[in-house]
């Protein structure tokens, strides 16, 4: 530990956790048990001020008092953090007996939603196009990691925000329910396609606590674009994943730390389709479900 | 460390930490870095699931959705987990060329209100007295920690929930405004003396997320009685603490860590005073503002 622990009480933290009851699981009081020695270790290790503790109290209730169900400003602070990037790295890690890997998870976010509607492959999400839109055709195929062979019937769930930065239901002015999100179904090949945009870099929200925490950490606001995948089926572990056009400028400072090299890339000008001006193959590697994580929890 | 930080991305809690920019101040930097190092952590050491995460979200949210002007769950989630016992520690460890200590602190609690009046020696804080209140007789000196002399003129504030177990601003239907609150300056002798109750222990709120986690923790809400003490003088370090009655059965198990020894006090009957039928004498030793204190923040 950095910090001299002889000067405050050595037994504090144990009666703390050893005042846990016998009625809690054993997982509960590991998970606890934990959290409460690095809360107390940082509060020592900083020797943190009654004042900062204070702002520290105010800013948790702030971020609840502007929560509600369009908006999680926990989530996004956990994102500004770090906290689901290695969440997800935790979940996902799997330990394989081949040198392949199965496609990279990435963050959830705040955006998804259950509602999204099924779509037929060759149809279009995007409801409203705006004027600075790139239409963009997007296909590939879906396989299995191990056998490399076409999975068919696989879901494939994607949402991204308009070209102003927001998604559907931050933005009922200028997008209807649904827009710029569908579920596709793989065909017996394999393969899925469909209309979307290129994506547009944007900015986390500015009026609220995790804008403040930024501040105070002198970094930027924004997010590379992206868009956001969901591929399932039930055979196989699903994978929920980001992927990035290789030449954002935020790449290498995303501000939810989502980027991984394999999730980046590569839109091209698209010829003899009335439809799009811009093309991306992207194809996915899933992995059976019984493959065995590295991870006790998978 | 306790878990196998190889599996997991060795340079990624760094990453995060390197993203802090130059116009943050050194001790944000230092203050931020070692928070995200132990949540990262914490996350690693536990193997943190995607679910557990999630409801940690949600917890947070909920805290702040239940905060408003009178009540704090942030403040309260805090003493739950002993971290305002620990940064009130912190605060107050100080390193004395003596054998004496002053009077120690405890927490400040939700409770405290800086509209307390004025009143003099001899008056009661009691507005309403209710049907099971024991009215007792506080009385006792400020004395200098070094010189022992008396400390005239020190501000001597005090407050106390009624034996329903509630503050005045929580119990509009029966307390009046200041009930059970007030604040006395001690005469020329460093002598005060007043009217209030004999404190009764009471649950904290158990209709917030505070009470899901003591449940999780399986721990009962009850504090122990207490009285609720603020002294005060400009030439001495101020003394924010509670109080608490020798035969408490919660003395031991306090949900909020706040007892320490020599703030456990003793009650005694009073004879030939028609206004109160208990007494207690509690003195208090202040340091002088100019010792040294061995925490570099206080």
């Amino acid at each position: 530990m950095a910090f001299n622990s002889s000067k405050f009480d050595p037994n504090f933290t144990d009666n703390v956790i050893n005042a846990i009851g016998p009625k809690t699981s054993d997982r509960a009081k590991f998970v606890l048990s934990s959290l409460i020695r690095h809360v107390h270790d940082f509060a020592r290790e900083v020797e943190l001020t009654t004042d900062e503790w204070m702002a520290g109290v105010l800013f948790m209730n702030a971020v609840g008092q502007i929560s509600d169900s369009k908006r999680n400003e926990g989530q996004r602070i956990s994102d500004v953090l770090g906290l689901e990037s290695l969440v997800d790295e935790i979940a996902h890690k799997i330990a394989l007996e081949t040198d392949d890997i199965p496609t990279s998870s990435s963050i959830l976010g705040p955006f998804w939603s259950p509602n999204a509607p099924f779509r037929n492959n060759g149809e279009s999400i995007i409801h409203e196009l705006p004027k600075d839109g790139r239409v963009t055709l997007m296909h590939g195929t879906v396989n299995d990691l191990i056998t490399k062979k076409p999975i068919g019937n696989a879901v494939f769930d994607i949402w991204q925000a308009s070209s102003n930065g927001k998604y559907d239901f931050q933005d009922p002015e200028n997008q209807s329910d649904n827009n710029l999100r569908g579920k596709f179904r793989t065909d017996e090949n394999g393969r899925y396609h469909f209309y979307c945009l290129h994506p547009t870099a944007y900015s986390l929200p500015t009026d609220g606590p995790a804008f403040k925490l930024l501040n105070l950490l002198d970094r930027h606001p924004m997010r590379p674009a992206h868009i956001h995948l969901m591929v399932s089926h039930d055979s196989y572990k699903p994978v929920t994943t980001q992927i990035f056009p290789k030449d954002d400028p935020y790449l290498e400072t995303d501000t939810v730390f989502a980027v991984k090299d394999d999730l980046v890339v590569d839109f091209k000008p698209l010829q003899g389709d009335p439809k799009a001006s811009l093309e991306l193959e992207y194809n996915v590697k899933l992995a059976p479900r019984d493959i065995a994580p590295a991870s006790a929890h998978l």
